[in-house]
Parts: C-alpha cells; structure tokens; sequence
C-alpha cells in the first residue's frame, strides 16, 4: 500500500470542486459548497449518524443510494439542514442543482449538509453556488472541496493511496470533517471516500460497515453524536481490476486500504477535535474480546477528567481507572497496568491496579507532547482496540459557547 | 414538611466535628476529617457506587453495614484511598480510632474517603486526627463535618427538615460533597443523612434506594462516576415515633421527607459543580414512562454543547435535540417542543421539532441568570422526570487540568 496525494481527485475519473456561495456568511469569502463527481457510474454505499433525530439529507441519500448506485456527491457547510423547514425539499433541490449542472439526475447524487442546527438553509445562495461548483470542476479540486465542508476544523482532512489489486493500480481518495459533535457508536460524520476501484455494492456495503467500527467508530471529540454524521463511498471501477463480488484476496486488500484511509481520517478528526492542542491515542490489550478492548478504550478516550488531564500534562491515572472502571463491561480491576508515552519516552504509572513510583519529571515531558498513547493491559485474553480522541480545554469551551453568533 | 437548620446535627441525638491534621496538606488548615456520631444504635442503609473500581472504605463501609445497624460515619478528604497501597487496612483503622474515640467497636462505623487517587493514604496524620475530631464532637457540629469533607467545592452542602409522623416531629439532616467526577447511573458521592426517625433497616433501605434514583441519580457535572461515591442514612429512633416496619403512610411521609433532603443536595452538587457558573435544570414531560424522560432529560444535561452553550448563553436549542436524539431510547423527534425559562421569563425556541421565530434579545435575557429550566415536552404519554446539571466553562478544564498539584 502506497500513500499518494490528491484526495478525492487522486482515483481515475473523479472531478471535484469547492466555492463560495454565501451559506456561511455573506461577510466571508469561505468555501461552502462541495462538488464531487464520477465520469462513471460508481457502486455506492454510506453509513449514517445513528442519531434518532436525523437530519433531511440524510433521508434523501438513503433514498438516491437505495439502488447501490452513483454518481456524485454535493454538501455544503454552514448550515445542517437540521430540523429547520423546508429541509426535504432543500436537500432534493441541492441534488437537482448539483444534476443540472452535471448532466446527471438528481438521484445520483448523494448530498449532506454540516452546520448549525434548527435554522432555514439559505437555498437562494446555493441556486447559484451549486451551478458554479459545477463548472470549476476538476481533475485537481480535492483540496477545494476537502476546504468547502469544514466548520469549525482548522485543517483540512484528506487522504489517498493505491494498492495493487490483480496486476492493476487501484486508488483510493477521501475527505472528511470533523471537529465537534463527534462521538462513537454512529454512522460517522462528514466524509466522502472515491475510488476507482470495481467492487459490487453490496461488497462496497459490507467493506465499509466493517472498516467504520474499526476507525471512525473509534474517535470521539465531545460524545455528542451529530444529526448529520455521513460516510459516502463511491467506486467507479475505472482501474480496470476484475470487479470483487465475493470476500476473496481483493476483498481483502480492498478492505484494507480502506481502513488505512479511515483510520488516517479518524486520527486527523479526533487531532482536530474542536478546541485541541493533543491527540489522545489508547490502546487496550489482554483483553477476552475486541469489543470489551474498545469500550474500555473509549470510555478513556471519553473521559472528561483524563481529557483535562491530559491537557494540564498531568499523569493522573487514577481518572484512567475510574474511566475503565464505568465503562459497563467487565474486567479485573487489580490486573490494570497503564503506561503514558509519547516521541519523549515513556513512564509506567500503574501497575496491578495500583500506584507505582514514578518520575514526575519524565512523565511530565511525555505529556509534553502533542500525541499522547495511553497503553493499557488487562488481563483475560488477547484481544485489543485502539480508539482515538483528544484533550478538553479552554477554547473548546470558547467556541461552543457561542456557536451560532 | 419545614425546612430547618443544623444539618445532620438538627435530629434528635446527633453530633458531629470537622477538624484539620493534614491529609489534605500540610501547608493549609483546610479541614479534612469528619466524624457523626448518634447517642443511639441507628438502623443504617446505603448505596454505592457502580464504577467497577471501587475504592478500598466502600468495601469496609459494606462489611459494617450489612447487619443494617451503625453508630456512627467517619470521613477524610484529600485522598481517595483508591487503587493505593494499605487501602484496606487504612479503611479499618479509620473506624479503628473513631471508635477507640468514640468508646464504640469499629464495626459500628461507615467509613468514606475523597481526594485524589492512587496515592498512599497519610494515616499517620489520621491517627492524632480522628482522635481530635471525636473530642471535638458538638451537637452543633455539623457544619464543621460539612466543610471537613469538601473537596473542590466551593460550598457547603447541608439540608435540613422535620415532619410529623403520628404526632412525633421526625427530623432529617444531611450534609454532601460533590463538584467533580460526578454523573448518574451510580450508589451516588459522598453524603451522610441522619435522622431521628425510628424505621427499620429493611424500610430505610427500601426508602433510600427508591430515593437516590429520583435525586442524586439525576445529576451530572462531568459524566465521570466516581470510584468513591457514598450514601448512608442513620436512623436513630430518637424522635420517638413508632418503628417504621412497612410501607404505610409514615414510610410515604418519611421517604417524601428524604426525597425532599436528597433532591436539595442534588441541586447543590450540580450548581456547585466544578467551575459552574448555572444550575441547569432539565424537565421532560410527555414521555411514555418515567424511565425514558429521565433518560432523555439526562442526555441534555449531560452534553457538552448543552452545557457550553448555557455557559455562553446561546439558545442553540438544535444542540438540545441532538442530544435528545442520541438518548437510545425512542421517541417522536417531529414531537419535540422546547423552551428555555429562568426568572427573567421564558422562550420558545422549537414547536413540532422545528425552529420556532424567538427574540434572541429575550433569550439573552433568560440564559444571563443563574438558574436555567429547559422545558421539554414529547408526545407520547403523561410521565415525566428532571435532572439537573451545570454549565461547561473554562474553570471546569482549569481546575481539572491541574488537579493533582
């Protein structure tokens, strides 16, 4: 598996775009409307925000995906399209806008929306935003896109790389958003993954359910889980491999850059979680099975008190224990071992459940750092999980305390 | 039901102290132990936390209670004793020196510690503490045992009221810490509520346990169990009332009385949660049963965005559906009415789940005071239920990103 660059666009026969239109506000010149489209029709397949209440888009994009087919994608940000009026008849229009200008129908195209919650989107904007994101289409426009859907994220998240999948290049592309609202146990948030690969949908499908709960899945920013949370993939089969319509050795390698992308995505998520300054890594092990190695490591993750722990640099395990301890599964409490360590060093903190002597000078300087692994060993099997997350501080206070002005 | 003063020295027989000997540090002459001692053998009940770690006095406090008899409650704060060495044996000389200063058998005692975990307990201070506060045991002690057990809080907890029970005034007293590490689905933090009121075991467990679930269970400040959370009723008889021993129409005014005391500290810990600057109170009616309004109402609470926007006072009341939304439990999203209320009057900012035009001046107005009711109402059924929390602010990631030095 080779790393490349050019995100969406870097898979053959994708075109992208992002452009300013005027949903974020009139007062900035912000990218606010994504464009991505296929010169093939792809197998498609998502996965949602498991949020009761869910925003329109959503509805639409299981509507226009319920055949396993695509051919695009349209988002934009700035606004949810969340219990706000009109939000049905928006989210089809954004498709039909996004079709016009295309060529296509509106039902291929899959759509979301990112923002605040509960206010009329301003489609008037997007009647002419959409248009023009059709026309600055191109072989290069990842980055404008991947720059279009962010809110409150200070980076823009991408990701590529190209296997080899019986003797032909097969590529691999994604954007994504994080930020805030983010929290395990959903469908995802705001990403969109491209590939020239030829795989059945319903293998796209079964690729991409298994490969969420491996990385997506595992990050948390707030434990807030969003209205909007999407995950779209969609593969045009241009790199010309047999198409996979079965769990064989392509299924496989397929499978696996997948999640290479997805985890990447995660990690840069969680890093980027609103307000961070470090990016939590925890890593259970020895446990009985995967699924109890995950929830520990989440409600670590998860945690509040190790999350402004770790923003004050302070090793203070004991909230790690607390943490594993009301995660709701069951493990032996004198068989915890804990270790922070980071590109400075590392410092054992806890051993058989209980306090061990250690540096305070050391562990602060692995704290120091800006990505923290906590490495956590249970006794009872030889399972384990890593999930991601990052530290609480200040400016997450800050920006979600006044969101909306 | 009269509200009093005296704290859990206002029943009938009751005394109490808070003196300092340095567990907390040597450095101040913050108060960290606290003794209650009754004239009389009590019937005892108590609920624990659920955090699979638990620290070493609750499983002391559960080998002396479990005949449902106790004279006494003794306590320190500055150190958990939790996941530390000799926390057993330090648990057991705690009761050891109460009761040698007491003249009553260690078994007679509830046990509690708070403070940090993972370090070593300083008994050694202990030993010439707990001695003191037994000489220091006063009738009007209470306020001293209040503030002896304080940790990061900023106030006191204590509550007080007498009701008559066949003629006899029966009296209740309480006094609680919270602030930090705190969050529902537990035994509860660390309180201890005294009475004069002659009940059984049997019933004052059963009173306790209906009790906790509709008060301390309903308050978050952070999502973090603790691994120390406390609850004890001692119930001394003194009132002269006859024996509580089923559930009659005393056993409803007693638990009326004690749900009435713990609703009140539960108020107190969210308030005074860690940095808080509101008191948010969450209600939602409508619900088909009880159950799934507390949840509900629980997961609004308990949100990050919910509680960083009351910091900010921004009426983003989308945040407040999301977290309805990821609840886990079902209801009508398209059901959802909203409206945010305090004493300077009140908004409705979302009908049928949809944004609803409010005066953004109002809502200013209502979020600038410092106690916030968020009035929720589903379609569905009668039930309801309320659970309180705090706003989200930078002291909360001060105050914990520092917390051990």
């Amino acid at each position: 598996m080779m790393e490349c660059s050019g995100g969406v666009t870097a898979p053959k026969g994708f075109q992208a775009s992002g452009v300013h239109c005027g949903v974020k506000s009139k007062n900035t010149d912000k990218k606010d409307v994504a464009l991505i489209v296929s010169d093939a029709e792809c197998s498609a397949a998502a996965v949602y925000t498991l949020n009761k209440v869910k925003a329109d888009p959503i509805y639409v994009t299981m509507e226009h995906l319920a055949d396993g087919k695509a051919w695009g994608f349209v988002a934009n940000s700035g606004n949810a399209n969340a219990c706000a009026p009109n939000g049905r008849k928006y989210a089809k229009r954004m498709c039909e806008l996004a079709a016009e200008g295309t060529g296509r129908k509106a039902e291929d195209f899959a759509v979301c929306s990112t923002g605040v919650i509960g206010q009329e989107l301003n489609i008037s904007v997007l009647e002419e935003g959409i248009p023009a994101a059709a026309k600055a289409l191109s072989p290069s426009g990842s980055d404008d896109a991947a720059v279009a859907i962010m809110t409150t994220d200070l980076y823009k998240k991408d990701a590529a790389c190209t296997i080899q999948i019986g003797g032909k290049a097969v590529t691999l592309g994604a954007i994504a958003k994080g930020s805030g609202m983010i929290h395990p146990n959903m469908g995802t948030m705001l990403a969109c993954v491209t590939t020239d690969c030829a795989i059945s949908p319903a293998m796209l499908q079964k690729a991409l359910t298994a490969v969420v709960k491996r990385s997506f899945n595992r990050v948390t920013v707030d434990g807030d889980t969003s209205t909007n949370d999407t995950l779209c993939v969609l593969a045009n089969g241009l790199a010309g491999n047999e198409e996979i319509v079965s769990e064989d050795v392509a299924y496989m390698l397929f499978s696996s850059a997948l999640e290479a992308i997805c985890v990447k995505l995660s990690k840069d998520m969680a890093a980027d979680g609103e307000g961070a300054t470090k990016l939590i890594c925890c890593t259970v092990r020895g446990a009985e099975d995967e699924d109890t190695a995950e929830i520990l490591s989440k409600s670590v993750v998860g945690s509040s008190l190790v999350k402004a722990a770790m923003f004050g640099e302070d090793a203070n395990w004991g909230r790690v224990l607390c943490a594993m301890g009301y995660a709701g599964v069951d493990f032996d409490p004198q068989s915890v071992d804990v270790k922070f360590a980071s590109a400075a060093g590392a410092v054992h903190v806890c051993c058989d459940g209980m306090a061990v002597a250690f540096s305070e000078e050391t562990a602060k300087a692995v704290l120091g750092e800006k990505e923290i692994q906590i490495d956590i060993t249970i006794s009872g099997g030889e399972e384990e999980a890593t999930c991601w997350g990052c530290d609480l501080t200040y400016d997450y206070v800050k920006i979600n305390g006044d969101y909306r002005t």
